[in-house]
């Protein structure tokens, strides 16, 4: 059975603070579990009905600790709308910088993106799109916020991602030639650019675009240009931006 | 002041039922309810902090009842977890088969979208790459859900939506050369095709892809590939494939 005490423990993982202070993080359903499974970060706790982890006999060689609960015990303890019969609790991954090769990568940086389902889907757009990396800004939303871990699905075990200030990041690592891009009104029609294979694409906050201070680092201003003939369209939202980003890079 | 019987009508329109039968819906936000000032919606009642009424003296003319309240009470009636000083009544626009030329227009047709950030977002989409009319069958989800209204970020009010049977819809519709367009893992690399400047882009539900009845009547069927070298990223979620099948078809 699931204690009160494990309860409370995998609510607290809904605050940052606590996720900061324990070095651990939530994730849940059937899929993302099993995602979990397969990559090499460390479960120190899975929750699971009795079917599952009949389902799933490497769990044994795999969890520190399994609790077989009924439905009713894993829905006071899910954080979800609609929980299923499964939930774990991951090691995060210690915020390392990740060995880049600029000459070569293409990475993402964000620039305080707010929205937990935007940073998760920006990291599955990463994953979909060959991005091994993407740097977020100290103010960007937590990698470990359960509504991230759950709109990523499971790219958060693929695409590396560390917290540092983008201004001293892109400083000190984008020099020589290190393109590094950025979206902006004034900017060039993406469509029409010949884009690099290597450097950075910078994405700005949903509200406020990118910052002033990470602005003036930006080599190359690019644009993604509206086709509605009202020019009514405001605004595209900053995954999907992304995501057109991602794909005028990567086709060839 | 804003009475019990005026916020319990508001709650009732986070349930598709109660708008169905009164035929109204609910718009929360500055952005957002002066989207619908602007747009050629019907504005039942409009619910807002003086200031706002202050700032926007159009609304004498626009709105049939106003009435000004306070912080709390819009508080108390409103759907969003970070409610603003202001919401809207709006009349429902009938449904009613949009007028269509399919020989020069881009349509999109959504196959049981079951999510409503996923259709709101795709309306925005839609809006962005002046897709003037969406179909959708009649197990997407509605168009009028709170949830679909603020994802769309005011593009509810631009692009016209129509609720049939898909089925139906593309066996009557796209006869002759009408090409229909449909993302299938065998389909054929988007970025290679030669993409009509007409026609139905189809996308699918986002558990199960394109139904086979609607599968059946695709004539072209697309893909759009990964480039992740460990092929582990499974898929894109639906509001990013049309995103990049949208950017596709647009660039020339």
């Amino acid at each position: 059975m699931l204690s009160k005490s494990k309860i409370k423990l995998i609510h607290s993982l809904n605050r940052k603070k606590d996720r900061d202070e324990s070095g651990i993080f939530l994730v849940e359903g059937i899929k993302m579990v099993e995602e979990t499974l397969r990559s090499d970060f460390n479960i120190v706790l899975l929750v699971c009905s009795t079917k599952f982890a009949n389902q799933h006999p490497e769990i044994q060689f795999r969890v520190k600790e399994i609790i077989e609960s009924d439905s009713e015990s894993i829905q006071k303890a899910s954080l979800l709308q609609n929980p299923q019969d499964v939930l774990a609790i991951v090691s995060q991954n210690l915020n390392i910088k990740p060995e880049l090769n600029l000459q070569n990568e293409l990475l993402l940086a964000l620039d305080f993106i707010q929205d937990p389902g935007n940073l998760g889907t920006i990291l599955r757009i990463a994953d979909w799109f060959g991005i091994q990396t993407v740097i977020c800004s100290e103010n960007t939303v937590d990698v470990y916020n359960p509504k991230v871990v759950q709109a990523s699905m499971g790219a958060i075990f693929r695409v590396k991602t560390w917290y540092t200030s983008l201004e001293a990041f892109i400083t000190k690592t984008a020099i020589d030639e290190t393109p590094v891009y950025g979206t902006f009104l004034e900017g060039k029609n993406i469509y029409n650019e010949t884009l690099a294979s290597n450097g950075i694409i910078v994405l700005g906050n949903e509200g406020n675009g990118i910052s002033p201070e990470v602005a003036r680092l930006v080599s190359h201003k690019i644009y993604i240009p509206s086709f509605s003939s009202e020019k009514s369209a405001e605004s595209l939202n900053v995954a999907i931006a992304a995501a057109i980003c991602c794909s005028e890079f990567r086709r060839r």
